[in-house]
């Protein structure tokens, strides 16, 4: 009798392994979706194919998101064909492998796709969905040792709340009590939060490999949320912006004043400038790069991936001259990495920048990632390559 | 301009922050929120009011989610009315305090609440509303050390694939190399994952705050996803089930096999059977009893919160005969632990079976949530009275 129960309730918790018909041939569920979920599937050509079941909307469109520099999946959006039991479909072919944000337009209005996981960006939980990159496995669950991620809450003095990181730890920190660790600050881009570096980028993952091939050095890696708004504060408008007006961000103050003694405080980590790094994506971008700046004290590996911030940046008077001074700057920082895709807007000024900064004896690095947009396949292949020039 | 670009992208972060207007007088935004958004709203006497932006839908209804044995908001679904600039509404006042699934219909399709953060349940990422109950406070986020929850990463031999668990760690875990601690494994409901514990049930403030008042032994608290499909094996239709075939769930092989030896292995843990409980809420209380019992020679602490695998179960033959021998079942167990809330249709079966229990002999511990449904609260409840009767 129980275990008839069990059995119903795994029938239950499996109703969507069942799916509807109609996939493309060899195509496989995608691996960005919820357990058990058929829809979306990926064909071994790259193909996607999206399903929802709508039987009383008038009309369903595919839209893939809308970041800057364009998406993946392509503009959008894409009409959907409706079936005779109601279900919408529609099969696409990608622009770009990697990971693409993506939701439904239901008679007009904005909907996840039930068979998606979802993924905070745009300030929300969306859907997402993964084409994989034929000829790589650098972002996979391997058979390797593997770290892992903590949740860790944290009060700030900064702002009166309890805020949460997720720190990831390399495999082994637990069994060798001896031994101390490097920290590397990592931050999200704007609209998403301290869940996107795993979630979207894998990096928990790309880690686990380059330490398994003793690529990269063991490392803890620290992912937070990078808003922090004072209670009170009123919203103050942004000089040119066409966006709401919002109460001034202090991400950098919690860094400073919270985060980095917190977590020099509770793990075995080296504290000090030479062992600590700092970088981000986008929005997330421009905040290591203004915080390393502000505190070289505290950091002296850099990296900014697609880094809207250094659109204008002079190279003589950015960051108060910073890189006025080469020599000095090269005698400062270990490393300053730059990267942008070839296809987001980034490409225009990031290799612009690195190469100016370079005329000018400024050691600095630059990445590009072939065929990416502003988009995680971009950022993957950024950490990926920045992880093991670090310490 | 580097300042100025990271406000602009705190101002598109925050966008939601500001909402629509409406709000009724002494509202706040539902703590189940995504960060900044405004909507859902909770007023202090308790009535909640969600708005969605669709001035593309020719209906949109609130559908709170259909637990079996009720749910917290209502039956609904509660239709919403159309203001000029296309932003539905509606308040209602919910039957009870606590955590509700709900979603909107959009033309009869369901659709996610982008100002709501997601919670795993119905086998996807669905909305969900906290509706604070009054007078308590004991699964809050209080100025108490608080414990780590790790995401851990394990192969398993049953499955072939990798898994991920979710293990709370008491505070002190790290800083005091020497002490072991008993485990209990959580188990979370049908369509629920291993997230579910910790985002909806809020299991580690509630065991934080037991531990700071000297309530509850410090433990590690394993959760991990009660589904394990063998590759290659076929779906079976349930007998009498209206619903599709699942392929069998394994999940108590994984428990024995692989989950146990990976965490007593991985961690500084009392490995025996006087230090080892397990419990769960609905299907994973019927999971959690099949396994303890399957297993006496690893577990000797039981709970079930909800448990409807106990509906038909005749105490004198149930789990093979295990209580017909009161004597020898109370020498082998150190706790069986039932729960029900008054407004579940579980209250029909499990006080009766407490009591044919107690009659019998048996020694068992019965908790009744007053005025809970099948839901959250109830579960918070019960872990709470739990938690302090362990080790």
């Amino acid at each position: 009798m129980n275990k008839r129960f069990l059995a119903l309730a795994a029938a239950v918790a499996a109703i969507s392994m069942i799916g509807w018909a109609q996939a493309p041939a060899g195509s496989q569920p995608a691996t960005s979706n919820v357990r058990g979920a058929e829809y979306p599937r990926v064909s071994p050509d790259g193909k996607v194919t999206f399903h929802l079941s709508a039987p009383t909307a008038q009309k369903v469109q595919l839209q893939p998101g809308d970041a800057s520099g364009g998406n993946g999946l392509g503009t959008g959006p894409f009409d959907m064909v409706k079936d005779e039991k109601g279900v919408w479909s529609v099969t696409i072919t990608p622009i770009m492998p990697g990971f693409h944000y993506y939701w439904f337009l239901v008679d007009g209005v904005m909907a996840n796709d039930p068979g998606s996981e979802t993924y905070f960006g745009y300030n929300r939980q969306t859907s997402g969905v993964e084409v994989p990159e034929s000829g790589v496995d650098y972002q996979l669950a391997k058979d390797v040792p593997h770290g892992e991620v903590r949740m860790h809450w944290y009060h700030s003095k900064v702002t009166g709340l309890w805020r949460r990181a997720q720190i990831y730890f390399p495999p082994g920190y637990d069994a060798d009590q001896k031994t101390r660790f490097p920290v590397l600050y990592l931050q999200h881009g704007g609209g998403e939060d301290e869940t996107g570096w795993v979630k979207q980028g894998k990096m928990n993952f790309i880690l686990d490999n380059l330490l398994a091939e003793k690529t990269a050095k063991p490392m803890i890696v620290v992912m937070d949320a990078g808003y922090a708004f004072k209670p009170g504060e009123a919203a103050v408008q942004t000089e040119g912006s066409n966006q709401p007006p919002a109460p001034p961000n202090h991400f950098e103050e919690v860094v400073v004043t919270d985060l980095i003694p917190m977590i020099d405080a509770t793990y075995r980590t080296i504290a000090d400038r030479d062992h600590r790094a700092i970088t981000g994506l986008s929005m997330g971008s421009g905040q290591a790069v203004q915080i390393a700046f502000d505190h070289a004290e505290l950091f002296s590996w850099v990296g900014a991936f697609s880094c809207g911030a250094l659109q204008n940046t002079d190279a003589n008077t950015g960051f108060n001259g910073i890189w006025k001074d080469a020599a000095a700057f090269n005698k400062k920082f270990h490393l300053l990495f730059l990267s942008a895709g070839t296809l987001e807007r980034h490409h225009g000024w990031i290799p612009q920048l690195h190469q100016k900064l370079t005329e000018m004896g400024v050691k600095n690095t630059y990445f590009e990632s072939p065929g990416t947009a502003h988009e995680w396949l971009n950022w993957r292949r950024a950490f990926h390559d920045f992880a093991p020039r670090l310490f």
